[in-house]
Parts: structure tokens; sequence; C-alpha cells
């Protein structure tokens, strides 16, 4: 599609996928001036590659995208079309491309805003977690024009190995909130079958192995169902960002008036995971707010 | 393990099910003596290679094997330990293979009582459906203790290409149940994506391809996936079978004391398919619930 | 309605509440046989009046009245229709009185049973607790023909205040789970009110008062409401008992094919509460549930 | 507590509760000016005593007490501490009430900005609807200093017959949202009730009264019961703003980390509500859910 050419980019959100996402585009040969609201921290990747921006609007200047890797819609917002935000500032060869996992209805407000100024927008959420983010190996959901697609596509591949362009702005977080409900539940499901099989006197690793054989095989049940199986709590996806999501997923199902009381349900085992103090452990943790429901030592 | 050798067996319950089983036992040069509580049911296999047997004691009498494929746990309470029952005339040659989904518990029971008789007991319960019973091709979880798996699984591979031992009797519809209620869980996964892709105007088709390539992919969502998208409610696995499963992996629960929010819940949205009539479309017109809980034609 | 005679009473059951609804039928002037299954039971209630039967032909044999207070649906199924069950000795002039809290269904397969040998059966099951049994002041649901009602409410009013007629046979075992599962969720209702008030730094008996004020109001916020503010876990109404009722309005709302995802949900929390131990606390005690689930001492 | 004198009152959003609230206010001889998004709306009351604002500035200018009843957390925001807000012109003399149904949290943020500037404020949010509103017989709910509500107190008590002092700022909102989630689990627990009592060919007028005289008992079932069993589904409290309640139990919920699978779920029940048009029924017909669900005509 798109030819590679070297683009002046803006990255905005320098924290534990940010960073490394900027200095992906950089070793692909890009010119990224890069800024973070935590002072200091564009400054720490200048030896490698990245341009520390004084501010915001240093950022954005002259570059002909400006990619943003921020935790939630309200940050987002802040820099797009917040009192400070960079709106005035955008001109019409400008493009924006939000990577963070967002409201999927505040971005098409987003997106509109910066349509009626002739910029281009593109919503981008990723997949893949740090691990993904450093080898430039992360699936990316694109929602935007086909033409803006088309012309982000080659720096978007310097970040990973599936770009997938889904349709109109805000469809990349859409799907991103699809998968990652589908993820909650199915992890849920694994985790019941666990606490059924335990209770009942079957060793739930023979549950596993019949179960993946068949028609409820899932990703979960076998690549992290062994973590179930060993009672390994770490991440991977960490709880407390599963929760960021879930939260995202249950309102836009609010907004768009449709019930979902799977994602309903596992949101509040998740936050007893959080209560308990799991929310920098991994998603497979769940198995941990079975066990207490249980009584099994957790 | 067992060699094969031409054995005598009862086969008891000539449904949808048990008589393609029963077929395939016969065409591997068993001698199947079939018994059906529907009058002229075995009558009518005659021809296919199945002796008819006047009543129940004919069909267990001199067979080595007894093996049950019946509706639910009082029908194979009802043969085996019911007042009518088989137990005062089973002997300790003799062994009973139970290929029935039912409860757990009452499989232990029974089992009890068998073996206080000196009769083993296996449990066999199937998955596969309609069109694996016919092309010999079911999975078959069997519990019980190793030598009488030992000694039956010949006859077992005669109607399975999936023939596991899964630990002591009872385990085999433990596992069956998890695996029915895994199966469930995920369709419902599935079906909260497909309905938030569509309120929120992505295209559901597209969801599906970004959710298959990473960690929200599951058995349901590649097999099923494309009915669900083509709104195809055709069977497949029946939904009132399922409720059934659903049913014992509940009662399960309660007798184990398991707290299964999810699968409860998801029992729930399957009663509501029952109540519009879905009993007899497959388990994947769960997206019928959610197309009527979201006002869409369905 | 009915005029006051003294009767001659079968009473089969002498747990708990059996021997209290016994000895008050004495006290009334009834002529009362009892029967447990525990040896020994009805010999320890003769000095106060009760004739120990001999077996349970006995307790029923010359009885007006044979009334049933027993654990569950199994137990009345093995009295009345089971192979060693009264039914064969039943005769017309005689009349079942089921007093447990059994299935709806199977109470109907009975009072059918019965009916087909000219036996009239009422189904009464209780609320009350062991206080209302000993103190005669039970709310009795009756469910049965009118004219078997009004022969047998001079009777029933001598073990409660509150004797209704609901309806044909199994209405009082329906209205009874209606009762019970109100109950279940009504109390979750307060304990998700006092959990989010207390994490959000509002005092929860300020936040009862208010509710009790308005339209939140229920007996349960005015009556167990001090309890669960309290953090006092006793009994009242076992919290195994209410699994046990939950559990059938569950498989009746199954039977019926009637989702109830609130029962189904608040069911899976008392099953949590059991699993810690909580079986003979009272049922407000899902406090505890809720304490546990935010990682509040419990 | 505190003595009643005229009062210079702005007040902020005259829409259908507003607008009763305002004229009851200045029917009590306090001196009122109002403010309304929609043009045209102030000047409307106008010959009823309010005098219409220029702007939101004119409407706050030398009042003693700033009142805002307005839909939702951002429309208090954008009041407040919006670009175009009042925070910068409010002055110590001066009191912000505000009235609005929000969020606890957002509640307390703002309270801790006003606070910055020497400026009380007290959350005050009502139950008792447009009828309530109109009668001055709202019940008020109030958080913030004892000193603040001792001065607003005779203010308040010009449109509402119960005003509690509930602890500290924000606490107002939250046992608002307390009272929310229980009226809803509460009206759910008796559609269940109903459906199942239907379905088991009990009359649920009969239920209904067996349940009421016992502890099943509740406000909701004694005065929605009626219009339950009459099919009724008028308003009364409109489901949509039942849901902009839930909404906020909810993120309260996850704000506070406290899992509520109970008000999670039913907010979920009544999203299939909107979803079939009841957005402005009254909030029991959740039954006309239960109605679908079960396949009743609704």
């Amino acid at each position: 599609m798109g030819i590679w050419h070297m683009a002046r980019i803006g990255f905005i959100g320098l924290g534990v996928m940010g960073r490394e996402m900027a200095l992906n585009l950089a070793r692909a040969g890009h010119a990224v001036t890069g800024h973070d609201a935590v002072p200091g921290v564009a400054a720490g990747l200048a030896e490698q590659g990245i341009t520390p921006a004084r501010d915001l609007a240093h950022a954005a200047e002259g570059a002909e995208f400006v990619i943003l890797m921020l935790p939630d819609t309200p940050q987002v917002e802040a820099v797009l079309t917040g009192p400070e935000g960079l709106l005035p500032r955008l001109r019409p060869e400008q493009m924006v491309i939000d990577m963070s996992t967002i409201s999927p209805v505040a971005t098409r407000s987003m997106g509109e805003a910066l349509a009626a100024r002739g910029v281009a927008m593109l919503d981008a959420p990723v997949s893949g977690g740090a691990a993904g983010a450093k080898g430039a190996r992360l699936s990316i959901m694109v929602g935007g024009e086909a033409a803006a697609f088309a012309r982000a596509k080659p720096v978007l591949e310097a970040m990973g190995t599936k770009v997938v362009h889904v349709g109109e702005i805000g469809n990349g977080q859409t799907v991103k909130l699809c998968n990652q409900l589908v993820c909650a539940i199915n992890i849920q499901a694994m985790c019941e079958a666990v606490a059924l099989a335990r209770a009942s006197g079957l060793d739930p690793a023979v549950a596993r192995e019949v179960l993946m054989g068949g028609s409820a095989n899932s990703w979960m049940l076998e690549n992290l169902g062994p973590m179930v199986l060993a009672k390994d709590a770490s991440a991977g996806f960490r709880i407390d960002l599963k929760l960021k999501d879930l939260r995202l997923a249950n309102d836009l199902a609010f907004q768009k008036g449709v019930p979902l009381p799977g994602t309903a349900l596992v949101t509040s085992l998740y936050l007893e995971a959080r209560a308990h103090g799991e929310g920098s452990n991994g998603n497979q943790a769940l198995f941990r707010v079975y066990d207490r429901m249980t009584a099994q030592g957790g």
C-alpha cells in the first residue's frame, strides 16, 4: 500500500509501551520527537535517538504524524481537544494517530473535531503487551478513512506485525474492547471449569487436556491454562489494565444500549481481584477469585 | 492396552445417538443385543445386525458389557438401581458402561452400589454429536478403575477416535460438564462481542477476523462464528441438550459448594432461548437471545 | 370454615420444626402419633403427649391427617410414593398434608398419584422458623382443593396464625419459593448498598436510615439491617436452608422455562458463604460475602 | 437550626424538576434569579416570580446560594469548574448547592476546588420525582460541612419535607446511589417472583399478598406491585433516569473497588428495557423485560 519514506513523527506518551514504540520508529529511520507529561522522561531517551520536546506544541510542530500512547480517555482529550490541547495548532497536512485504548465514543467526537479543521485522525489501539511493543510485534487495529490508513500503514508497521484496517474512526477502539471482553469471559470460563473439576476430585490438568481437544478450546485455555493450573498469578497482561478496558467496554455497551450481562459480571469478579491487591498480577489471576470464593488457599 | 476380541454387548437406549453407537459396535464384529424403552425401536435395527432384546433383563443377560445411552439421570437410575433395575441380576464378570451424560454424584452412588456386588462400572460420556456417533468419531471421556478402562477400551474405540481415561468413576461426567460450561460461556463471549460490534457500527465479521488472530480466539469463534455472523440458528448441538448439561453442571456446583456465577448466568440466557422456542436450534443460537435483548430482529 | 373437632393425626418428621408443630397439635387436643427416621426421637416425645409410632405404616394407620415435615423432596417421595411408601395403604377418608418445603413439580406428581387412589393432598409449607413453630405462629401457605383446605384449616391453625389458601396443589410450594427468592435478593440489595456506602466513606447506618424512609425500604432493611450493620452473622434463618430453597427455586425456574438471572446470581453468592463455613449462620450473613469480596475483615 | 431569612438565590437548571423547585423557593419569599441552558426557559417563568438571568454569571452574581439542578456530571462540571465555569467568580460568602444526581467522586473534586477559594459546597440530591418537586415534598440528602448544612437548611426546606444531613461532601450523592441500586434490585426481586408464579400457575396477586405479609415485603412490593400485576408500565420514575443513576452507581463501585454483581446485572436488564423503547416508562416496567424473556406478550 503506502511506500516507505522517512517521516517526522511527534510521539506523545512515553510510558512502558510508548517508549518502546517510539524507539522502534526511530530505529526504522523516522525522525521522532518525544514528549511525556512526566518531566525528564523524554530527555532520558535522547541517546537512543528520540529528540526530546520542550512541550506538547513542540512535539507536534512540523510532524507529519502525531502519535499518542496515553493511559485513558481524559489524557487523550486533554492533549487534543482540551483547553491546552493541540487542536488549534494542527494543520491539514498533519495526521493524528491515537494508539491508546480509550472510549470509541470520545474517539469519534475528537475525530469529528479534527476533521472540522481538515486534520485526519486514526484510532489504532494495540494488543501484544510490553513484549510486543519492544519487539515491534504488536497487533494494531486501525479505525479511520482508508486513505489515511494507507498513508499511516508504513509507519504503523514499524511497531507491529499485524496492522488491520477495521473501518471508520472509533472502530479500532471498538474491536479492541470486543477483544478484551471475550478474553475476560474466556478466562472466566476456564476458571469455572478448573474450580468445578478441583472440587469434584477431577485433576484439572486432565480436564484441560480433554477440553483442549474439542469445542471448549480457546487461546486462553492453551496459553494461560498452564499458569492457572500452576497457580501462577504473574503478569502478563495486568488486571488493572484489564479492568480499565472492561470499564470502557461496559461504558460503550451502556452508550450503545447493549445489555452485556456476561461482561458486567466478569467485571465484578475482576474488581474482587483488584480489591485483594491483584491489580498488578496477570489477568489469568482471576483463578484466585475462584479460589477465594471456594475457600481454597489462594 | 486391551487386545481386541469379539464381545457380547447389551446396549440399552437406541435413540439418535445410541442406535449409531450400537450399529458401530455391531459393524466392528461385536454381538450386540439392543433394548429401548420405546417398543419396536430395537426390532427396527434387526436387519442391521442388532439382536432385539425382549426386555431389559434379556439385554443384559450374558453380556460382558452392558452399555447405557439414556437421556438423563433418572433413566439410568431406573435401569441400574431402580426397583425394576438390573442391579440384582448383574454378575462380577459383567461391566456396566454408562455413556449417557448424567449427574457425576449419582454416577458415583451407582458405581458404589455395583461395586458392592463386584460389578465394575465406567462412566463414559461422549462429545461429537449425532455426526460423531454415526462416523464413530466420538470423543469419549472415561471415569473408573484403570483395569476396567483397559478392558473396555477396545470396545469404546469402535465408537470413537479419542478415548481418554480421566480418573475415577464419575470423572467422565465431571469433565463432560466442565466441557459444556466452557462451551456455553465461550459462545456467550462471542455473542456479546458480536452484539457490541454491531451496535457500535463495526462489522462483526471484521471483529471476528481480528479476534481470531489473538488471545480472544476460541474453537467456538472459529467454528460457530460463521453461523453467528450469518444468523444461522440451525443445529448442531441442540439448545435443549445444552440446557440439560448446564443444569447438571449447576447441580454439581451446588453439591460441591462451588460458586459458578458465569455458568448460572449463561444458563438463564439459554432458558430465554428455550422460552422462545429455540430448544431444537443449535447452541450458537444464543446470538438470538442477544438479538432479542437489543431489540434487533430475531 | 371448618369446625373444630379432635382429629387423629399421624406426624412424620420430628426434627427441629416438626416436633414443635406436633406438640402444638397435641396441646390443641388432637391425638398425634409421631414418627421420625431417627430411632428414639418419637419415643422421646411420649411424655409430652405424642404417641410414638412403631413405623411409618403405624403412624399413618387410622389417621385422618397424615402430616409430613421432612428435609427435602426425596424424603417426601420415599414416604409417599417410594417402594416402601404409604401410597398403597392410604385410604380415601385420609388426607396427606406435606408441610416440608420441596419441589412444586414433585408435589404435583405425588398429588396426582394420591388423587388416583382417592386421597386428598395439600402442600402447606411454612415460614416463621423454629421460633414460629414453637409459638404456633407460623405462616402456612396451602395449595390444594378448596374442600380439602376447609377440612384441614382448623388443624393447621393449631400450628400457625396465618393460614392462607393459595390455589391448587403445588402452589403452596411455589409461593414459598417466590418468598424465598425475594428475601434473598432483597438481602443482596441491602448488602450491596452497605458495601458501597462503607467503601465510599458514608456511614452505612445513616444510609439505612435514609433508605428506610423511602422507596428502597424493605422488611429485610428494617429487620435484618441492624444485624448487618453490627456484623452479626448469627441465625435466624440458616444459610444452608436458604440454599436448599434457592436450589428448589432455580429448579422450578428451569422446569417452567423462566430465566431468573437474579436468583441464579444470589444463589452463587450464598454458595460462597457456605464454602466459607457459614451454613449455620443466618441468611443476613450474605454481608460477609461482600466483606470478603471487598477484602474487608470478615 | 438555621433561622429563616429571605435569601438571594441563583438557580441554574430549570427543567422538569428544577423549575418547580425554583418556584417553591420564590413562593417561600426568596429572591430567585433563574438560568437555563435552553434559551427562553428562564424568561418563561418571569411572571411566576423568577428573575431571568442574562447568563450564568448573572445568575450567580450576588447570590447567597447558587443552586444547581442539572442532568449529569458534565453539566455540573461545566457550570462550576469548566473553562467557562463560575469558579473564578464565586466568593467566600456564597455557597453552592448541587441538587443534581451526579458522581460522588466528581462532587468531591469540585468541593475541593471551591473550598480552595473559600466557597462552601453542599451536594443535595433529591428523591420524590416531579410530583415531589411540585409539592415541595422532596427528600433531600445533603453532604457537606455541618455549618454549611445548618445555613442552607431553611432554604432546602422550602423544597422538601425530609432534609437529612448524611455527612461530608459527596455523601449526599452516595446515599442517593445506594437508594437507587436497592430500588432497582428490589424491583427485580419482585419481577422474578411474579414471573415464576405466573409460569407455575400461581396467581401472582395471591403471591404478592402472601409475600407482603412476611419477610419478603418491600416498599416496591407494596407500592409498585399493583402496577406490575396490572402490567402497567407508565411512569413514575423513568427507566432512563434509573439507568443514569445505575451507571453512576456502577462507576462509583468501580472507582471504590467494590464488586456489586447484583447492581451490574440489573443494569443489564434495564438496558434491555431501554433497547425496547421503554426509556420513558416507569422503573417498574422491568416486569416487561421478564415478560419478554419468558416470551409472554409484553
